[in-house]
């Protein structure tokens, strides 16, 4: 059997993840469509609108054979960590491509470019450095440096976001020397940002952003996703009452900020240079998230980096947890959140080449990435209510969901 | 001008209160009544049913001239730290005697049974030892060992909690060799710990429990205090929205908890024995906070410890912190609260022999102790709307309430 990696988020799963699916197979000989996916929380600093469980189960029923989770210490990260983390994870599962998504379709672009990365990568870490001690933000520093290396203005724009993250995909495989092939699809369309739904192909924002102020499940929303996704979405909320949103999390947040120390702050991971006195400074007047974020913001500490780290302060994630984990060569695990029996086949088969665990719940004696994760997820689902708290936890404590 | 002191938590002040600062002034030749009372969080572990400034008023309206703050490091604690930080910090402001409340009003039987204790100490220390390495909790430990030095079956029974408490202030006082003289006045009943108001002179926990049930202050209610209590109930009420109690604090803490190792739980003041394990290990399946409590309570583990321990986590207070605080020979500063124009006379007359400073409101480069105590506040308020909170949180950086 043959597999394919995408890396994903499926916040929620919708009709462009479908195409997406379908176009993998198709430029593909694949016979087993393996999903690494974020879990509680997502790379931009957010929470993930419905828990990770139920966003499997709509995956499956789309065209996924196997959902794995992304470890939250490369989730919730810069795009390189991002795709390093997922990399090494599809290819512990031994696919042999993946499959991500790019304006133009190309692939040669992406091997080009790195060509000229590793070239200029001198040049390129030179100026990367000099725009940060400039007080630059750190992708307006990326997006600099790639300009000083001739990479925004060639092939593929390197200032773009969508293309970074697939140059960070690029980058994961050829910097590891991994047998994959990388290969790129056409976007359906470029809305990626879309505030607003506009046809059948919506960004996830936009689902997110009508989902979270309408409350409820509208005929417009679900024409954007699989009926599977609108099912799922709707089971998640009958017990949790609400989809997940930044805001929900403002008061606990709020409370460990009140109570921490300036230097208790700083050990936090993403809370660098400083950050920890605006925080403490700010928390005072502040009444909501957003408000909070707007008032830490400033050209250098960008909306989605104050995000990340109240992700982690949240968490309780510091930094010398993420610097261990990080630095591995290897994942540790691979962990199943579900599959169906495509997927039962190929795991099957393909754990017997394996030198690490597959782990599908958290059991006592979990490696430390696992208890990281667990303890993730324990935050995640910390604004339930007590009994829907319970219910939702023990879901870690069992089996992967089947399709 | 003379002064004598009062140790209190007016939580909330009643007519019980009343009528002890009418005999402390009877029996003693003092012309200025300093009180010193705990902040946000009480002796037993417990948040302050309304904050400290509306207590202070209350306080201030019915014949207390100067209220002290208790600071949170002495406040939370067994009564002999708890009776050691108050007795300091009248000793600083110059209280000539220390007036409480006994069941016999005679000060003769704690006097000869601090002189037995002395003389026996000794075997009164190994006795407690041993009845805590088998297994005792800390008061039946004690209780063992004042029986064993004959303490529990002469003039005053040091088997009784309040007995206990007027004891430690004796100890406290001769122990430091302070020239201040112990008082003790006659309780008008022995409700202590009534859980129903069945006169006008009620006890507070049985006040409480009838406002946080009801929730609505009731003539019932109103006939067990001064007029002025009643104005600082519904006052603080109208802002807060609510009497402060445990289990507005239940989402919090059970949040801290669940996202702490048990290593860095067992580094919270209180935490011992390996009682960290058993709180992660209930957390999963806690509720509510009395029923938490319910599931880690022990032969061994009071309520009141867990409670104690539980403000420990809630404010972040780590053993390292207390273990520098209680060490210290006396207080670093006496904070005022709120005074009167009495109070503001003797103030100025008594700072010019102070060598520690008089504080009010909380500035930069506060000491660590008052650091801790706007921490503990920051924690007690979280529970607040923001708007609320931010109010709340300013009038710890005014100056005193006056009277």
């Amino acid at each position: 059997m043959e597999a394919t990696g995408l890396i994903v988020e499926y916040n929620p799963f919708h009709n462009g993840h479908v195409y997406h699916i379908k176009e993998a197979k198709k430029a593909t000989n694949a016979n087993c469509t393996i999903a690494v996916m974020s879990g509680s929380f997502l790379q931009r600093g957010e929470p993930a609108i419905i828990d990770k469980y139920h966003r499997t189960k709509a995956a499956l029923k789309s065209g996924i054979d196997i959902v794995l989770e992304l470890p939250y210490a490369f989730a919730v990260q810069n795009s390189d960590i991002f795709a390093h983390g997922a990399v090494l994870t599809l290819h512990e599962i031994g696919v042999s491509s993946i499959c991500f998504g790019s304006e133009s379709g190309r692939i040669s672009p992406f091997l080009n470019s790195y060509k000229t990365y590793i070239d200029k990568n001198d040049l390129f870490n030179t100026a990367l450095k000099m725009g940060l001690a400039e007080g630059k933000s750190f992708p307006e520093a990326s997006r600099d440096a790639y300009q000083k290396i001739e990479l925004t203005s060639g092939e593929i724009d390197l200032s773009k976001p969508n293309n970074i993250l697939g140059f960070s995909y690029v980058k994961a495989i050829l910097n590891n020397g991994l047998p994959i092939e990388p290969i790129t699809i056409k976007r359906t369309n470029n809305n990626f940002h879309d505030q607003t739904i506009s046809s059948d192909i919506a960004s996830a924002t936009s689902i997110r952003k009508r989902l979270i102020e309408h409350d409820v499940l509208e005929a417009k929303t679900e024409q954007t996703m699989p009926k599977e996704t609108a099912v799922q979405l709707q089971a998640y909320k009958n017990t949790a009452s609400f989809w997940h949103h930044w805001e929900l999390y403002f008061p606990i947040l709020h409370y460990r900020v009140m109570t921490m120390s300036t230097e208790e702050l700083a050990m936090i991971h993403g809370v660098d240079e400083g950050l920890e006195h605006r925080i403490k400074k700010t928390a005072i007047e502040a009444t909501s998230f957003n408000q909070w974020v707007t008032m830490i913001k400033t050209k250098r500490y960008t909306w989605t980096r104050i995000q990340r780290l109240f992700v982690h302060l949240l968490t309780n994630t510091t930094k010398a947890e993420i610097a261990t984990f990080i630095k591995l060569p290897s994942v540790p695990y691979v962990r199943v959140l579900g599959l169906n029996q495509t997927g039962q086949h190929y795991l099957n088969k393909r754990k017997k080449e394996m030198e690490i665990p597959i782990l599908s719940n958290i059991k006592r004696n979990a490696p430390p990435l696992l208890k990281l994760e667990e303890r993730a997820s324990n935050a995640y689902y910390s604004v339930l209510s007590p009994e829907a708290r319970i219910q939702a936890i023990k879901q870690e404590f069992k089996g992967p969901v089947i399709n």
